[in-house]
């Protein structure tokens, strides 16, 4: 299967260089052709990586990867060309942080939207799935790096193309798709994206971003009349 | 102890409830002196609990819950005063939820700013912990409700007052001081009211609000060259 990885940071050369280990067929795509990075990635990732444009990446994968930077992914989606993203799938792993005013940062979207909502709004002939985006690079595709289980959260409108990605982590990354969490539709976007502030405070406080959230579960108690669950959301 | 219970709703009887049962004396704060939903719990939960206008209650609190709303939590601190807020231990349990608009709900403070340091701003003389907002109120008061471990984050300036609240959270609800996750100082607050959004769609995957977050820790693994961790945030 061929890949398109849009980006050229260390998430793109990590996910890029994992599924070329795992067979798949994967062409970097940067904003211009001579990138550096993207050029150094190709020569040193096997015979399974090439790189071009944001254009030819995305002409050449059945299956896209959203690697840029949150701020910069609606413009290089644009110069990868409509035409390009049409009727594929795409993942999107990339999270809207403004680094601009300093650590920590902010989010260029959310709340009442999301950056994934925004890409499937402005290609609706494309399936977006976001999922990754709560992890570190090394996490994302080593999910044993990470003391287990623990959840992958996964959102999109796309149902058959969610069962696609899935499949494909567990294939390429070795992830159990009994870990991963499908949250419903793009829009649950908003909530993926906008736990980055706690993931930074919890990586601050462990001193190391190889950590994930595990979803625990309800505990099997007896329990007693008074302390029977009364459903509720927090305030 | 006398502590203060800021607030008549679900969450407010349920931490009281618990508290009285614990052995310390609670005054359950609202904004009327005749409410209803105070008057029944101050009836049914025991010697050890009274109820009273939110001003009574912060008088009465050397420790105080702000369990009220949100929404209306700024108004409610503003009617308990100034003059009882001072030199006590506040904690804000509460989310800046806005379901105003329907479900989901949205936040009507965040990004750049949180429910925690506004009222940290507004009270200086107080010292505010955030601490419990990401849990159901049921798990708030009973940690095994859920598999262990699990993570209760805490934030706040001071850090004297976190120890305090951590040893009452320990005695009254039994939590586990090491299941206890310091964020470090009250802008963290951004991070755990923000994550409101992934976990009411948590909830809805799981089809319960008794699940918790646990932070799972990196493996003790054996990695290869170049398999080592390259330390990121995740993008």
């Amino acid at each position: 299967m061929n890949v398109g990885v849009l980006g050229t940071g260390v998430v793109g050369r990590t996910i890029g260089g994992a599924l070329a280990r795992a067979g798949y067929r994967v062409m970097m795509g940067s904003r211009t052709a001579g990138n550096a990075q993207a050029e150094a990635w190709a020569a040193s990732a096997g015979e399974n990586a090439s790189r071009g444009t944001f254009a030819e990446a995305a002409a050449f994968g059945e299956i896209l990867f959203n690697c840029t930077a949150g701020t910069a992914s609606l413009s290089a989606l644009a110069q990868a060309g409509a035409e390009n993203l049409a009727g594929k799938l795409l993942v999107d792993v990339a999270n809207p942080l403004d680094f601009s005013r300093g650590m920590p940062p902010t989010l260029t979207v959310c709340n009442d939207d999301s950056l994934g909502e925004q890409i499937q709004r402005a290609y609706p002939d494309t399936m977006v799935v976001k999922a990754l985006n709560t992890l570190n690079c090394d996490v994302m595709v080593n999910p044993r790096l990470v003391e287990g289980p623990h959840q992958l959260f996964i959102c999109g409108d796309d149902h058959g193309a969610k069962e696609v990605v899935v499949r494909l982590l567990e294939h390429a990354f070795g992830w159990d798709p009994r870990d991963v969490m499908d949250l419903g539709d793009i829009s649950a976007a908003r909530g993926t994206e906008m736990v980055l502030p706690l993931w930074l405070r919890v990586m601050g406080a462990m001193r190391t971003p190889h950590f994930n959230f595990r979803i625990a579960p309800p505990a099997v108690t007896a329990l007693a009349p008074e302390q029977q669950p009364i459903r509720t959301v927090p305030r």
